[in-house]
């Protein structure tokens, strides 16, 4: 069987990132050469790279590019340095968790080596972000494996936006699980929201599953309801940006929808991420701060606009999922239930 | 004040109508002449006119132009000759029950007047499907007096797709809701869902109310529950393409998953549509046949494809809200509520 590889979301090539550019999928598979930290920070911004395993392994490799440009200064001018870039790559987006637990996770490396010479540390910090993007897929194959478990023959599953292999290092989280379902030989198929504004759903997911030769059929988001009304979805899996520790889910903007819709017509929601997306410091979803996106993305499509001049638009980016309309969370160290207070709180890393 | 004038729809100049041809707006404001049945036919089906009641007028003024052409036949070739254009024009799109009403209005005109020849009857033809553009009107303004009452001063109103004049022949039916409720003096304002694949609430709905001066917002239609679960939302007002006795509402694809999200977060849910959109001898929704259309629709946005070559696309125009999410149903002759039944009934016209 000739099956194409799966898509490769960044690359560390001769000390330096490369970024898939995702803005220009399915038309161009181009990658972008990142040298300082900087221009990581504006790829996250600008969604070059986007998905929150993804922003989160990209971010690793900013704080690498910023070690090894500061690796001839003297130690505290290196320590400030780097202060530095972690703030720059912060302030990249606000929503996507995994990007301050991969900034954090650089950032105690740091403390637990300040006796090391800066030269020194920035191999450290490589080794250390090339770390995140391997276990980022190792995490990614688990996670497959433990959601792999929920999905019968022949379903067909819906799924919003796109919680691919491009949001992640690779293999993705809710298509993760389609993934390993697949590569069980369960006969499935999904149905993939559009997801606009940015329809990384009709573009992104629709792409990495047609040339793996999964099957898919998109759909406007204005359809989703009808179709789970009429009994043509066995399964929704989603992703998620940010999870509270009472379970609730941040996540592209339209999933909450999917989430009533779903308990509405008595479809299980499934929700597949990797631990370092549940922030167990916030108590519920209303916490996280929602980015608002420009309105250009609403009022332009391909670059045209559609709607009159001078016509305002909101944009907000995410929204929050109520933990009661979750039928499970599925994470690499297994898939949690109701209520999920108590059992988020038994994921928690042990701090080392 | 000056406000400009609401946009005429349709218009009915030397013997042949002119179109307001919607697929250009809002960039351009052009208005086709159709001279024949099979033209008004093919606007219809290719949607240059959209929205129930104007489906309804337009296929009236088909059959003046059928009976206009015909007014030189013998009296039978003449009622051949309309037979065949009354089947072309019922072929032309199939879940407005506004078109068939519209036909059979027609239909019957020419039955009670069988004694009359061609030319006269061509003649009468003409005046009855300008009576049925007027009352249109007439009913709409009713409608949206009825409607304006359920509306406060300061409400956020949500709608979907396009239930304004350009849906009419001029007033709306949801936004004559909202223009009788403006004109009251109420400072009200519209979010409008994009309404994808066609965006006719980017384009249309923006477009209309924006030149009035009524306030309007364009937001994603993956949004829309975002809105409604933060209290962002006081009315959901949509229109019809038809209603079953039972209060089944069919309506632009996504209307369905915008009644749940409205009864979820408590939002009351109004269906603006006159008594003719009503199908008196349908039980319930889901024997309305939903019309499916190309997949280029959803697979395109402003001519460019947006999905990889290859992949499919689902794109069914409507779905069925069943009657237990609406909270009234507005008509011409007042608004409705449970049990839909009976309350229906109550608006069935006498036979003439």
């Amino acid at each position: 069987m000739s099956r194409k590889k799966v898509v490769e979301t960044l690359r560390w090539r001769r000390g330096r990132l490369e970024l898939l550019d995702q803005t220009l999928l399915p038309d161009k598979i181009r990658y972008r050469p990142l040298k300082t930290y900087h221009e990581v920070s504006r790829g996250i911004r600008d969604m070059l790279v986007r998905g929150a395993p993804a922003i989160g392994v990209t971010a690793a490799f900013g704080m690498a590019l910023a070690a090894r440009s500061g690796a001839r200064l003297r130690p505290a001018a290196f320590r400030r340095h780097m202060q530095k870039a972690g703030k720059v790559l912060a302030s990249s987006r606000p929503t996507a968790v995994n990007l301050f637990w991969a900034l954090q996770r650089m950032g105690r490396l740091m403390e637990e080596n300040a006796h090391l010479a800066p030269a020194v540390m920035a191999e450290k910090m490589e080794a250390e972000a090339l770390a995140v993007l391997s276990e980022d897929i190792e995490i990614n194959r688990r996670m497959g494996r433990n959601g792999a478990s929920f999905i019968e023959d022949g379903d067909v599953i819906l799924t919003h936006c796109n919680a691919g292999a491009l949001a992640t290092a690779g293999y993705g989280t809710a298509l993760g699980v389609v993934r390993a379902a697949w590569e069980q030989g369960k006969r499935i198929s999904v149905l993939a929201d559009e997801t606009r504004p940015r329809c990384q759903g009709a573009k992104l997911t629709a792409w990495e599953l047609s040339r793996e030769g999964i099957p898919v059929t998109v759909i406007a988001d204005t359809a989703a309801g009808s179709f789970l009304r009429r009994g043509k979805v066995q399964k929704v899996v989603v992703g998620a940006d940010r999870i509270a520790s009472n379970g609730d889910v941040v996540n592209k903007i339209g999933t909450y929808q999917v989430a009533v819709l779903a308990r509405e017509n008595k479809v299980p929601f499934y929700v597949a991420a990797p631990v370092s997306t549940i922030d167990f410091s916030l108590k519920s979803g209303d916490e996280i701060p929602i980015e608002e996106r420009p309105p250009s993305e609403v009022t332009t499509m391909a670059g045209r606009r559609i709607t009159p001049r001078g016509v305002a638009a909101f944009n907000p980016a995410f929204d929050v999922t109520p933990a009661r309309f979750v039928t499970a969370i599925i994470t690499e160290k297994g898939a949690v239930r109701k209520p999920f207070r108590r059992s988020i709180s038994a994921l928690r890393p042990r701090r080392r």
